[in-house]
């Protein structure tokens, strides 16, 4: 298996995080080829420097890829699996970059022997879609998780590793199950809730011009991610809904609770709750 | 009733809100007295340069004061209004900035016919306690909810708005049973769900130790406020307690609404729903 810096790159979807990770990586790979399914977004990469060259026939060029990088909403990728699987070069390697693991790494396994899978989700993004808001600066720090399959090389993982810390990422592995069921909750569920707080803004204070001079400060910062892209979203809770509805749950569970203790004012197990949660918070982040 | 340069200035309560109102203040007004009831508090405004004076002896300076603001919780400041009410010189301004306006009026309502009383809330804030993290830019360019009373005259209330604007902030008045209602949802509400999140990551995740490696961006935002001084929110929820109770029952039925659609699988009512909700709030941000 070659090295990243010999390695030529294709990377199929060039949106916020598909371009984020061409510009990224490019000049740390020997070539870099963008695929979109819309010309206009191939110039604007290439004339923003994201990409080496962009095409929109995904056929005519995957089988010159020694790394394919599916950067697609979730159940695109898997229909891309199964599409190029067939036309991949034995000894290539595909990573994919969508939110959730399980169904896609399943998925993979069904590639042909030759080719080396291995699933990622980079814990990062900003509520902007789009090749206009990428950023090669968008993978700095953080954590990208990476799936291996029990078929995936120790050499084929390393290479993926590399690939993490070239754009400036730090990999994790994980199990696919393990990290669906831990995304659920501090990815997913955030932005449902997030969703559920515009909603119920909407309903109660829509009506009063005011509201609209105060949504500020903390109500900014809780809703940012219900600004996400829709398709990626409805891509992600579908094919997790196992763990998002059980995450849900026992957010609900925790919400009625608070309630509780509201309405019947029972000030002192209202205090100790609350002091719980903020040492807990506080312990998360130190 | 005198201008704000010429106005001898008491806070009560030298915490992140008071301390950094105090520094924002000084220099603006005739001379600026901080109340806290701990030496060191204080000790620690004057060598910050927060405040010109600093005692714990609240009843020796109270009737010197042309302008007093309350800055405790909530349930403290209603005590001191019953408590300092008799003490004030009359002609005298007091204010408060209490994160709940409907009760705080109510008791400001009995404070002796001489004395001009005016609600306040500035909406803004940080999810850090007391006087070693106050700021004097705290305040720029927050919205300043003010909720002046039948008996409160016109004069007081541009003082009201002047003391406001001293500080870098705008000035928006409001009914305080309307004050109450649109912050209930707009920021008493996204606190306990940040509440509920915080305890559902910990119910769910914290016995894989991966999770801590992963806690980042979208989680940590939505989860901020969840690390806000107890105390103060407490009594704010406590002197809301319909309102944001109302506000949780609607959040609820959204929530559980978002549930049911990914139960059941319905994709394009999904898909619909957080499509909305994408636009309302880029309209609540336009």
């Amino acid at each position: 298996m070659s090295k990243l810096a010999e390695a030529h790159v294709i990377i199929v979807g060039l949106g916020l995080m598909g371009g984020s990770l061409a510009g990224a990586l490019r000049g740390r790979c020997a070539s870099l080829i963008g695929v979109s399914r819309r010309e206009e977004t191939i110039e604007s990469a290439l004339s923003r420097g994201l990409i080496d060259e962009g095409t929109t026939d995904l056929h005519a060029v995957i089988g010159q890829a020694d790394i394919v990088v599916l950067a697609t909403p979730v159940r695109t990728i898997m229909r891309q699996i199964e599409e190029i699987g067939p036309l991949l070069r034995p000894g290539s390697l595909l990573m994919d970059i969508g939110s959730t693991k399980a169904q896609i790494t399943k998925k993979m396994e069904d590639l042909p022997a030759g080719v080396q899978p291995l699933g990622g989700h980079p814990m990062c993004g900003r509520e902007v879609a789009g090749i206009a808001a990428a950023e090669p600066t968008l993978y700095r720090g953080c954590t990208f998780i990476l799936t291996p399959l029990s078929r995936t090389s120790p050499d084929a993982l390393a290479l993926g590793e590399s690939l993490v810390r070239a754009v400036g990422a730090n990999p994790l592995v994980l199990r696919p199950e393990q990290q669906d069921r831990l995304a659920a909750t501090i990815s997913h569920l955030p932005y449902l809730l997030a969703c559920a707080l515009v909603n119920t803004a909407d309903a109660l204070t829509s009506s009063d011009e005011a509201a609209w001079e105060i949504v500020a400060g903390g109500f900014r910062d809780t809703t940012r991610i219900a600004g996400s892209d829709v398709t990626m979203m409805l891509d992600i809770l579908l094919t997790n809904r196992e763990e998002v509805l059980e995450a849900l749950n026992t957010y609900r569970a925790h919400v009625r609770r608070l309630a509780q203790l509201i309405a019947s004012g029972e000030e002192e197990e209202l205090r100790q709750a609350l002091t719980t949660i903020r040492r807990v918070r506080r312990e998360m982040y130190q």
